[in-house]
């Protein structure tokens, strides 16, 4: 599998196969997939904890923890999409409405190098 | 887009592309966006926050909240996307080598209804 | 100690101590300790991820599990208190503060029983 | 109030008042309050997403972050001490017995300066 060849709606049928072959439905409400989506975000972010944020940019370069971190993301995006199954939602449908409202939300000229209005900036502004 | 017709890579240029036009790559380190997939996941954990894991199965009922819902995890997502995007990582590879080991700790035959080994099931057992 | 004869100032020495004795304050950013504490936020959901949420109540009946809850939520608590001894802020103070706002926003005769207002309220009303 | 001359009991009285006088413990089992906790620490974490570590050292300089910080460190406190009642446990032993067994994890002259073993070293070790 690769991105450029795989559908969302692929992968989203490895992950329901998984669950299903498992009867672990049963489990997979979305309050409880909620919170097992929380729960390895916040294990992928034990990989950036203690590092300052331009450190975090070098993860690539050691090969082992790259792995560990991608296996979290796995997780993260594996529940992300147990729960769009749960709930029947299409995700490429959610995601581009999101990012028109983001668009709008974010103009280029306004916020170009700048994540948030002039008081939102950095404390050194 | 539907996620029958919508690749992996369609969707992360999606991303790319909204993160280039605003110069945003300069926040989006890998401990940033940890943070932020850890903040979106908790605003989808607001929507179940104090409700039963049962009434949480019947979100898709109320169109209003199950809109506002999916954009939390239209967020989460992205986040997703935009930190395989940093990190250079192929997303459905990733996930695919997860489940192949995630079947391989949790076979079949021994988790079939059961989310955990003997001791860590329900505290009613 | 016992939380009868024990200061909020008492425990905060005693973070202090452990982190003074080690020279932690040099990662003890504000930015690494808000991840700190919400890592282990999500260690302590993890022993409620897959059960109901009246099964939780029952956590106590377990006392192997009680433990092992007891201590995650003993971490939070502790960066909690870490946090405040770097913003060098009183924790009793602000606590107090926010109540007095809780309680103003929150006026015992309107949401009696209710933790929302009534659009808020469970999927099932 | 002030840390010096607060108790924790007096703090976890003033959360079961509020509590209690709203009937709200029907909606306070285990499972929910892991989540608020989870979902004020991320709050709180909203405020140190996008800016530097050293950056967030700064926070104090400016009165009004400060302040909207702390009212969600307060969040997650008033969460804690919640969860603890809801448990009937002694946050004080909690947190004491932790810290010893921290010492014991984390021996003062292997770990001063250092938050992990060699190999969770900053990456740039």
């Amino acid at each position: 599998m690769s991105d450029a060849g795989t559908t969302i709606h692929e992968l989203r049928q490895l992950i329901r196969q998984f669950v299903d072959q498992r009867d672990w439905r049963q489990f997979h409400a979305p309050k409880n997939l909620s919170m097992a989506l929380a729960i390895e975000a916040a294990e992928l972010m034990e990989h950036f904890q203690w590092i300052d944020v331009e450190t975090s940019r070098r993860l690539p370069e050691n090969p082992d923890r790259l792995a560990a971190a991608v296996e979290e993301l796995a997780d993260v995006l594996s529940y992300g999409l147990a729960l769009a199954n749960e709930l029947d939602i299409d995700v490429s449908d959610a995601i581009q409405a999101k990012m028109i409202k983001n668009a709008a939300k974010y103009p280029v000229d306004e916020y170009r190098g700048r994540y948030g209005p002039q008081d939102d900036g950095p404390l050194s502004e």
